[in-house]
């Protein structure tokens, strides 16, 4: 007996979406069926449904930034039980036993982690995602939320949260440099940028946001950032040439790789998030002189991600977010490409009981 | 009145070496004079010399792998006694108190560290190198030669030695990993290869060599890898992918930076310390994937160049060298450039005596 879900469904790239029914599978023992209350729209879902990363298997349901409680649980689950509020990114299973999911890097699964969409699931299924009434899941990818989050501006930390808290806890955006502060730079203020701001700033870090205008300044202000400085001042990349401990790279479009390392103090950082579909050009010199890296990640662990939830609780700071019902999807989309939201667009999935499935 | 010294010197890059008497400066209180005994000869002194890293300052002495002994002590110095046996590596001095000098990166000095050679002093004077009878250098740029090593073979780790020690030193090649110990390759087995292979390995990991060909993989074995693979062979990128915690990248040629890349396991690194003249090219993607990263790394400061010293003595490793008299540089920098040597020359200062300086 499986469980019947309303979902917005694209039947190919250049369809909009639809109100579907979808059947999640039945619970296993370890599984959790959780009544979804909140879906984020991440930038990676509009890449997958239009196909920019490949051939997508449509039909499909996306979203991979799901907040809701738990609804029944199966035989075997003992950590979670009916009414807890919790959350689910962007994986859902891994085979827990390499060397990689031992530490707690699930995400690096030498397995290979099954994605929350789009992804081959164990069962040989394609998994569906978030923007969906329910979802079952093995309890183990299930993270709790923190009572001081509300869904909404929960739901985006489960991928721009933890996205933006792995690599400025892995390169040590919070740790004191000789008794003071780090300085680090976020560059782009999106859903990504905009997380990345407050985690370094509740972290302790000193922060700079990095942009090609001062568009955003009192916005970056208000995050908690100390200034925000435009990358197309005349000289901007000498004037500001070594006063980085790390930057934050979140945006997905080329970038001059050597002039910004020239922004990193000596042993400084610059972590990637962000994927430009094109190859980037850059000299060793640039990371040998100085001693710097480029540093890529991506998402975190489970255990990481319940620990990027509580510190945002503890710090009082969530997604900053706009909230549609599924008939504005298509539009929202449309407006994330355009970079026109703030921060980020989160589905209220209550809004699935006014429309009729297909 | 100054200290007079034969030496190695260029008066032009197209110009032989020739012998002439430089004078080295009067020691300051905080001064030291070495007798040198054994300078090792390093690309970088051959880059400098025929103008490939910019116009040099004629006539030249380089030379920034030197082993002596305190001929003499300035009035304030207490570190060190007439006898000491003692090397000097690729930088003099420093500011001593910006956060850099602070944390012993005195290579990173934020206003800018003294090379050995071809560098302006804190006096204005063009520092003169290695290739000589003496040099005057403040107590502060002296590391203490263990007495398990001997001159001509420790010369060469004031440079190739801790080029490669402190890449795997910061990037934890020695950590056991789940109770086993790291794999690390080493890409290219030259001066900086051959001391990162016997380190590595020393540090307890399993080293693999890569190369173009396996022509030097009896010499790999038995400088403590475990295999040698040649990088040409058929598959090679797709065979190895994945195996490696740690690369260190010691060659100077453009490189396939993602294939690399592809060859380390999640959360490796590609440790970069050789200069290859032209930019090179890499997706975000590939070190966004299984969250990897390229690090540059130049040299060590002094308190790390000591430890490494240190190293080597303790585990019975230094570098394999060939000696040549003063009359014999031009010929072996012929054959250093062809990579015809086992691994690294080192100059017998001692020949000075045979030769009239002109």
């Amino acid at each position: 007996m499986s469980i019947s879900a309303k979902a917005l469904q694209k039947t190919a790239p250049d369809q909009p979406f639809r109100v579907a029914t979808i059947e999640r599978r039945d619970p296993r023992p370890d599984d959790v069926v959780i009544d979804i209350r909140a879906a984020g729209i991440c930038h990676s879902d509009i890449h997958t449904i239009r196909n920019e990363w490949g051939e997508a298997h449509f039909p499909l349901t996306v979203g991979h930034e799901i907040a809701g409680v738990v609804e029944a649980v199966g035989s075997d689950v003992t950590a979670w039980k009916v009414g807890d509020r919790v959350g689910v990114g962007c994986m859902v299973d891994s085979c827990g036993e390499c060397e990689e999911c031992a530490a707690g890097q699930e995400q690096n699964c030498l397995n290979g982690s099954v994605g929350t969409y789009n992804s081959t699931d164990v069962d040989g299924t394609i998994t569906q995602g978030g923007y969906a009434q329910k979802v079952v899941v093995s309890e183990r990818f299930v993270c709790r939320l923190p009572e001081a989050l509300d869904f909404d501006v929960a739901a985006p930390l489960l991928c721009a949260g933890i996205t933006t808290y792995a690599p400025l806890n892995r390169w040590g955006a919070g740790e004191l440099k000789n008794g003071a502060p780090k300085q680090v730079a976020v560059l782009g203020l999106g859903g990504l940028g905009h997380m990345g701001v407050q985690i370094a700033a509740a972290m302790g870090a000193q922060v700079t946001v990095l942009s090609r205008t001062l568009k955003k300044e009192a916005a970056s202000l208000e995050l908690g950032a100390q200034r925000m400085l435009a990358t197309t001042e005349e000289n901007f990349f000498s004037d500001h040439a070594g006063e980085f401990d790390l930057i934050l790279n979140t945006i997905s479009a080329d970038i001059p790789v050597n002039r910004y390392l020239r922004l990193l103090k000596p042993r400084g950082v610059m972590a990637v998030v962000g994927l430009p579909p094109e190859k980037q050009e850059f000299s060793f010199g640039a990371v040998i002189g100085g001693a710097k890296a480029i540093a890529g990640s991506n998402i975190g662990g489970i255990a990481e991600t319940q620990e990027m939830l509580d510190f945002c609780a503890e710090h009082g700071i969530a997604a900053k977010i706009e909230t549609i019902p599924v008939t504005e999807a298509d539009a929202a989309y449309d407006r994330v490409v355009a970079g026109d939201v703030v921060f980020r667009v989160v589905i209220d999935t209550a809004s699935f009981d006014a429309v009729e499935a297909v």
